[in-house]
């Protein structure tokens, strides 16, 4: 049987109102003559109205119970739908992660899926039509129920369509697709066909609003392809999938950004082995974020070691590394707030060289100084004074010529 | 190990105050070295809200969902209190229907319980000394989500106790415990320490608002005592329980009242084979439950047919009879609103005549006309005007000194 995974979110199955033209769109599919499997959200707000319940209740509320509340929320949105379906004459049931079952690991709040039982939801797809699955929920070896964590209903959606080998999974959001880069910056920004597994994972800065990155490895690693697209038209959105020939024709395919970045340079560190794990060590420890990091050469037996954190932990990391001071053995330490990271994506990068120059040359026509490089296969990222951010992605964007249809690498 | 099951309603676990106040109940018997099952309901509202929802959504909401529905007020309210427990360092856990797990049959919205794995409740009260387990809910053996019907946290505790073998089953209420008659009608209505399974059944209409009918079914049946008592203080309340043979030394129990009562009388009814079932067929298939009924003896072939049913059934049940009139074959249809039942209860009847006699006698003695009498083992009951059902439960609670302490059959 053809099986259609369709997923919606919280803010698309809010009311009634929202929650009948979800029905339009689950009703396409099967009227098509295919089995539909609906994952929900809670009805916007929900989740929070319960969380703030719990911190209520509790100033350090049990993991495991906060499951057992919050899970509530699409258990409500999965049964009213199903009611929706029932009056239209549809046969359809809602589907809870412990009747999947969605099996996960008991790690609470933050669960990981390791099993989905197909056995018992294809025989639910023999005798219904249209299963509307819970989404973010999932239930552990004791039948306790587990949580994904926070937009954990697009990976309920991929592995459920991992698991039943749908022929797509449509993420049905609130934007039409995945962009070039955050049309908010630059009002050319083109709405991408097709972008890879790899390159929906490195935008983290546009892909993460639209998709969540977990759900995007595992599609990547079960190789399912994912259809981001509008609730609020027919229009056709963004197919995150395989990489394939085409693709590669296409040297860049976005410019992302991140705001939320803070820089620390430890100056004057000795430079010994053991030296970068005395550093990033403790600050892993309290689940620091390190990204970008930096060494300059050694030079007198000392080196500057400078990295970046999200700009929430800044605080907490200076004061860390203060008390480490004679530990590490630094003779200064200095901090800025004001930093941003742009960075180009594209799988064409691989086989094309010259990507990072031709950046770096139109960053500094624009007198934008670079503070810090990072590169990977497919990614090339600079650190810049916040204040240019948008200049910057502007700048790139016009450089890779990503506001015009197709085969900008011609032209490179 | 020695356990007790507790059952909170709505209006105890309304909030965090009122949590806060269930707690201390809850901590006593766990204080003094037993584990305990708490029997939570869904916060006051709760379930009438998502009921709300239900019938927004759907004119006809298919009764599994709504199931799926309202099961999660008590998965609320479960969680909720268990953060409260853990918060105290007590290992403690929420326990959903479908993990106790409480099996019922798929009668969704008023399922009976087919089975309690005790296993798997006794291995959680291992590691566990406070289970708060979710009221109301089971799961059939398509693992479906069931609801007990309104009320049913009573039958959910009292199976569950039956079950794990409880010391006691508690059952915590707005009202100190079992009346002799409604205090609201009798100033001098007396709290009952003890009263049996079978006279409480009896009870309906003082009863009913106390404990559920079925959990009192089911308590008989397994041999559960019930402690009925309040939230609100320590005072005891009242133990349903086996009859003894120091319950058969008291007379009458209690006196009980229904105003929900109408009359009909088909008169000259021909009286002959069949003519009851195709009276009463006809309404049972609606679902009107006659209560009592009458038959005067035949003269002249025909007969006077006389029988109560609900007050709000009674429109239905004259449109059925006036349909039926030439296949029935009645001369004239009489029905009036304004009677009510009043009984008398004790199962110290069984052993005792004169009973009746004197209740009749009382009511003569203040004018009280018995338009209907219909008597069992354990009760006597007489339909009046309704106009006298004050007066009447008083008189009959007076004559048989139930205003005082103990003895009355003393002086029979």
């Amino acid at each position: 049987m053809n099986i259609v995974v369709q997923k919606f979110g919280g803010t698309s199955v809010a009311n009634l109102e929202c929650q009948k033209q979800v029905m339009k769109k689950v009703l396409r599919p099967y009227r098509e003559g295919n089995k539909v499997v609906v994952v929900l959200s809670a009805m916007a707000g929900e989740t929070n109205r319960l969380l703030t319940l719990a911190n209520e209740w509790s100033e350090c509320p049990d993991a495991a119970e906060v499951d057992a509340l919050v899970s509530t929320g699409e258990q409500v949105s999965c049964a009213l739908f199903s009611m929706l379906l029932k009056q239209q004459g549809v046969q359809a049931r809602s589907v809870l992660g412990f009747q999947a079952p969605i099996k996960t690991d008991c790690s609470y709040g933050k669960a990981r899926i390791v099993d989905i039982d197909t056995e018992e939801l294809k025989s639910m797809l023999e005798t219904n039509d249209i299963l509307v699955v819970a989404g973010f929920q999932g239930c552990d070896e004791c039948h306790r129920i587990t949580t994904l964590g926070r937009g954990g209903s697009d990976t309920s959606a991929v592995a459920l369509a991992a698991a039943l080998d749908a022929e797509v999974c449509e993420i049905y959001t609130d934007v039409p697709g995945v962009f070039t880069t955050d049309p908010n910056i630059c009002s050319d920004a083109r709405k991408l066909d097709r972008v890879s597994y790899e390159e929906m994972l490195e935008m983290a800065s546009m892909g993460a609003k639209v998709l969540q990155i977990r759900s995007v490895e595992f599609a990547k690693k079960y190789n399912v392809n994912v259809h981001v697209r509008t609730t609020f038209s027919d229009e056709m959105g963004t197919l995150v999938t395989q990489e394939d020939t085409d693709m590669e024709s296409v040297l860049v395919s976005g410019i992302a950004y991140d705001k939320d970045q803070a820089r620390v340079t430890l100056v004057h560190v000795r430079d010994e082995p053991g030296i970068s794990a005395a550093i990033f060590a403790p600050l892993a420890e309290k689940k620091i974020l390190v990204d970008m990091i930096v060494q300059n050469p050694s030079k007198n037996g000392t080196t500057d070691m400078t990295f970046t954190v999200p700009r929430g932990d800044l605080e907490q990391t200076v004061k860390i590394l203060e008390t480490l001071k004679y530990e590490i053995n630094y003779e200064e330490l200095l901090s800025a707030e004001n930093v941003s990271k742009v960075s180009i994506i594209g799988v064409g990068m691989r086989n094309h060289s010259g990507v990072a120059a031709k950046a770096f040359q139109a960053l500094s026509d624009e007198n934008i100084n670079i503070l810090m490089i990072s590169t990977s296969e497919i990614k090339v990222t600079c650190l810049i004074e916040d204040k240019y951010t948008e200049l910057a992605v502007r700048t790139l964007h016009k450089t890779f010529g990503l506001e015009e249809d197709g085969l900008q690498s011609e032209r490179t």
